[in-house]
């Protein structure tokens, strides 16, 4: 592409401001909570809807099934010769509870003093996808074809786990061969900072029911003689982590492969001040495991939290109950090379032994996903800097993830690529909390980013590898 | 009254039986939960039915307001010379949460298998009270007046914990003059065996949050370095009793009063096969205080439990948040001569105290009240001795209650009284739990019970103290 080429394309970009807001906040408006069935029709809608989006760009699209939500597929195989990429992203959202904190209906998405983008899934992760399609359809109006050709696939279980998402690797892997994976549904490092993603944590989810008697009583007519489940639940929970805030589940810490000298000088430095990253969670102080800073704790070592709890009475009032089942969420973040169903098992066997005696517990995995250490030499990651650096005009940094993106261990298993994860949030975006917001200028800035991305990987793989390197 | 009257009673209640049913039927239909705002019109309503019902046994009746919720008061003074029996009851009821456990719906009675009337509220305290209303029934229809003088008291906020009784039996002390007070809202030591209660446990209520983060939080990108209220919550939970069993919050036992040798030996003889209370409630063994039976563990020792616990998601699926905050309902029964107020005090700043650092607590206390004793001895606990054993065929054994009526101790208190506790219930009625259920039997022997029981009052007090001793 010629200088000229690029100043059409960001006068196009820049004529479409204000629809490429509006195509957003429609996507937004519908609640596709993937985890909720009474959201099953919004989600299927959602799926067309986006098909309809990808269509109008000029690719080949459309819904596919699996034994779950569908994926949308869309694809431009146009540049005989030129690199494929797949672009990875997903339309389910998290639910929207607790709704009484928002500061504006979840699903009704607005735009805050005229820069954030608040609605659930603006940035988790509709808005970050959008941004390909956005920059896909500025080279289509613009110069009529795409730099590199082009397949997509948006899914819809994403915040479920995906759980048939690699079943549909599986199935389609000849129709999902490319030279490149891009992922955008994680955050830069700090606001203009463009950062690649180089590691993420994975994920063993669970759900833990213990029982004392077999129906509701009364408190006080049987309190005092009978095992009380929030009281086991409890004393279960707390001998999970030691007193230097380590998960003493025996076995946990097995696999874990520690940070090397270099590493831990590089998150040093990455991780800023504490102080910042308490004010902005509201906490006076960092907790968690002794002998490691917030970042490292929150991206390289594995942890274990309860992400849900209740039993007995938990409406307004007094209500003397000694209940029958007390419930609790569970969920550990783990790093290289955990197992998901091995922690899985670890965890659960634990509490099993730990409960105390004259309840029963009962203990049901959720979905997993393992954790994923990426190469930081591949072409595509090189074309990635390239483009990031020229749009932000500083170079990106490379960064650990807290979170995890099951999918891209078997985008890796199936399909034999590494995936270059360029994240558009910020840390502050509230992902999976209420007031969920995407800021425009990264909306903005993240199309412009796919722009020119798609130009560096259709002209870095024509170049070939030496180049990048 | 003569044997024939007697024979008359008898033949009068009996062919009332279905009448009485329908009419308790229709009382148990109204759903008096006064714990719920969203009941407030039918807790109201319930005032107006029970007064109807009072109005049409032949005695003045009234709805009386209160702070809260108002008295139903009645009155029927028309034996000069002969002793006045003030009797309580109320009409508010628990809530029915758990609905889906219930068989039938809670607040539609039915009859199961011809015996045993399952409804909320069928035996705490509707049917129970209304023993009394027909037993005065029978006596005004076959015989046009009662053997004593009546005073009805039925209260809307017992299972609130009672707040404004205090102040309508303060302002209204003249009104309620008494020689003796009666309360069917407790159970029978076993099906057939007639039982008085001496003593009740009294209670503390509290509730307690724990902050972490000022917002909900992904638990991919901060778990790990955010103190999570839950696992705060838990182990402070955790931390409330030691290895015996026994509450350790500081100061909590000082002011127990210790079992004589004679009352443990009572209570031995009484608890009866710990296999039948465990085969009863599902559990496999009592757990609780090490050194006490199941019976001094429900009745004679104090207890703290917890009611209820919540935070975080608690809803289908999985959701990776790391909540803001994590609530909990606790409880502690108390037994003389322990002060709620000081009991409340004692946990809440404990809990402050074991809190780990980082988390912020708030304790709001719910209702007190405070345990009570009895004398076994007065005229009137003499008399509704000889009513049970007329009417059941075997005497009365004396027993503690678990549970708290927090009202008696401000009777003795204001209008210088014991309460002679006479319960019709049973302790499989699951009261406060789903499937709650009065026996018809005991529905029926209530009334018939209530009906001698004031005639005996009547005739006691004529004869005064010395037949009773």
């Amino acid at each position: 592409m010629t200088h000229h080429d690029y100043d059409r394309l960001e006068d196009w970009l820049r004529a479409n401001r204000a629809r490429h807001l509006e195509e957003l906040f429609d996507l937004l408006r519908i609640p596709s909570v993937s985890t909720s069935p009474a959201h099953r029709a919004d989600v299927l809608r959602c799926a067309e809807h986006v098909r309809d989006r990808v269509a109008e760009l000029g690719l080949t699209a459309r819904v596919m099934p699996t034994d779950g939500y569908p994926v949308v597929y869309g694809e431009w195989l146009g540049a005989p010769g030129a690199p494929t990429v797949l672009i990875y992203g997903h339309y389910d959202v998290q639910p929207a509870e607790p709704l009484e904190l928002w500061r504006s209906p979840p699903f009704e998405p607005t735009l805050e003093d005229g820069t954030r983008i608040v609605a659930r899934g603006a940035t988790d992760d509709k808005g970050q996808f959008y941004c390909y399609l956005k920059g896909i359809e500025a080279h289509m109006r613009v110069r009529g074809a795409l730099p590199c050709n082009v397949r997509v696939i948006i899914e819809g279980e994403e915040e479920i786990g995906s759980p048939n998402l690699r079943p549909f690797l599986e199935r389609h892997r000849e129709l999902l061969q490319a030279d490149a994976i891009l992922v955008s549904d994680t955050s830069m490092h700090g606001p203009d900072q463009p950062s690649i993603m180089y590691a993420l944590r994975g994920l063993a989810y669970l759900e833990v029911t213990v029982r004392g008697p077999s129906h509701d009583l009364h408190s006080g007519l049987y309190g005092g003689a009978v095992p009380n489940p929030i009281h086991a639940l409890a004393g279960m929970l707390a001998a999970l982590h030691d007193a230097d805030g380590r998960v003493c589940v025996p076995g946990f810490h097995d696999r874990v492969r520690s940070l090397s000298d270099a590493e831990r000088a590089e998150m040093a430095a990455l991780a800023g001040d504490e102080q910042a990253f308490c004010a902005e969670v509201g906490i006076p102080f960092s907790t968690g495991e002794a002998g490691y800073n917030h970042l490292e704790r929150t991206t390289a070592r594995p942890t274990l939290e309860c992400n849900g709890i209740w039993g007995g009475w938990t409406g307004d009032g007094a209500k003397t109950v000694l209940p029958s089942l007390a419930h609790a969420k569970i969920s550990c973040r783990l790093v290289a090379d955990q197992d998901p169903d091995e922690i899985t098992s670890l965890v659960a066997d634990h509490l099993r032994r730990i409960a105390p005696p004259g309840v029963e517990v009962d203990v049901r995995p959720h979905h997993g996903g393992r954790p994923y250490t990426a190469s930081r030499e591949g072409v595509a990651v090189q074309a990635a800097g390239r483009a990031l650096e020229h749009v932000w005009g500083r170079p990106p940094v490379f960064t650990r993830g807290g979170g995890s993106i099951p999918i891209v261990a078997d985008f890796r298993d199936v399909l034999g690529l590494d995936t270059v994860l360029v994240g558009f949030g910020l840390t502050d975006d509230r992902l999976h909390s209420p007031n969920e917001k995407f800021e425009l200028r990264n909306y903005e800035q993240g199309i412009r980013t796919t722009c020119r991305l798609l130009e560096e990987l259709g002209r870095g793989a024509a170049a070939g590898p030496g180049e990048a390197g």
